[in-house]
């Protein structure tokens, strides 16, 4: 099995996704939340990438929604909701449709159209999306990163799923894929501090979001398989 | 001290390093071969980016020079020396000038117009340049990389002078210079298996330059503190 990683959702190319299973990370906050909105019983989730998509998507949608989203990690005014993990919960979001825009997350899917499969994972659900990677022969990881930059949230989760594989199966792993790997193995006990002191951390702590990474880091695994196909996020 | 690294010379921008000290890590083996050069008496190294540049220049100099270079680790044919630290012995080149042109190292020279100052740093004289850099404010670690790609082997040489510099004093590490630091303290005791096993390491092995590897890896420290400025690398 070949793993490799990209650092940020900018860095996507074809060459590096086409014909792979693509794993979508936005641990701090897009992908967790979307996880955490499906746990809840949320029908589907519908990225996008700007507010004027958002609003325009929501507005021809006949069936009930919400519309949900932030910039810079805080809510967009007349929203439903914004991005924070937390507040999708089973009274907020079951059975409704979530339109979701987020800074960094959800420009990964516009550029995806050449994976072969694309999954979503945050620190929430990474038992569950192992378990379905175990049969591909190439895998990459696919770190939204923030604003074109590399992000130490996305790379150390990348580095979890990688560690796992690598435990149990024979791996092959590119120069980015051994670092996350690396990285994960060194910090495996201190995941909440690497959230804490990342960049991203560092951000939503200041905009009084602590709660976020602690409920992103020590919550249980949620047996949940979400999968980006047709412009929406499912469970599998 | 804030500490920042940028991953390959493609990414080298601007906002990255301006009014900072820079410092270019080509290890395998740009800055490994610029380092011995000096070491062993050569007068200076003259970066180009292109074998017509490196051409062009040395038909002008009219003082005694070696053209010497590498395209994907192969020598140019009718080049003095390729790109084997191993090679640059004062045999070759003492008191001489070298005009040298390779794959990836020599394209980050051409981005560093903005930076402070622009030092060069490999495994075999990683001390000096830690030495050097106690006393500045902010500093970047200017990665070749492999074709605008991430390379372990630059990325673990910037973690080495990240630890010992946050080993002596207050630094302040951005998300890039945090993995590298804990990707060196993690790998510190195997630094030859992490290069040997790098892509660029592996091309090397494949092209029969593993002792380059391995002259790299196990060298005594030089105590060389080589500088870029006006267009040319010289002994501080």
């Amino acid at each position: 099995m070949e793993l490799d990683v990209v650092f940020s959702a900018d860095k996507i190319t074809d060459s590096a996704i086409t014909g792979k299973v693509t794993v979508v990370i936005d641990v701090l906050r897009a992908t967790s939340t979307i996880v955490t909105a499906l746990a809840n019983d949320a029908l589907e989730v519908l990225p996008v990438v700007s507010i004027q998509e958002a609003n325009l998507l929501a507005s021809k949608l006949d069936q009930e929604y919400l519309v949900a989203g932030e910039r810079q990690g805080v809510k967009i005014d007349y929203f439903d909701l914004g991005n924070s993990p937390c507040d999708y919960t089973a009274d907020q979001v079951a059975d409704k449709r979530v339109v979701l825009t987020t800074t960094n997350g959800t420009k990964c899917f516009a550029r995806l159209d050449e994976a072969n499969e694309v999954l979503i994972a945050s620190l929430l659900n990474l038992e569950a999306v192992v378990a379905r990677l175990q049969q591909e022969s190439e895998v990459v990881f696919c770190c939204a990163g923030v604003e074109g930059q590399f992000a130490l949230d996305d790379f150390v989760t990348a580095g979890k799923a990688i560690s796992y594989l690598s435990s149990i199966q024979q791996t092959t792993l590119s120069d980015r894929a051994q670092a996350a790997c690396d990285f994960y193995d060194y910090n495996q006990d201190q995941i909440l501090t690497v959230l804490k002191e990342s960049a991203s951390g560092q951000n939503l702590i200041s905009l009084g979001k602590e709660k976020d990474v602690e409920f992103i880091a020590n919550s249980p695994e949620m047996d949940i398989l979400p999968v980006y196909k047709n412009d929406r996020i499912k469970i599998q």
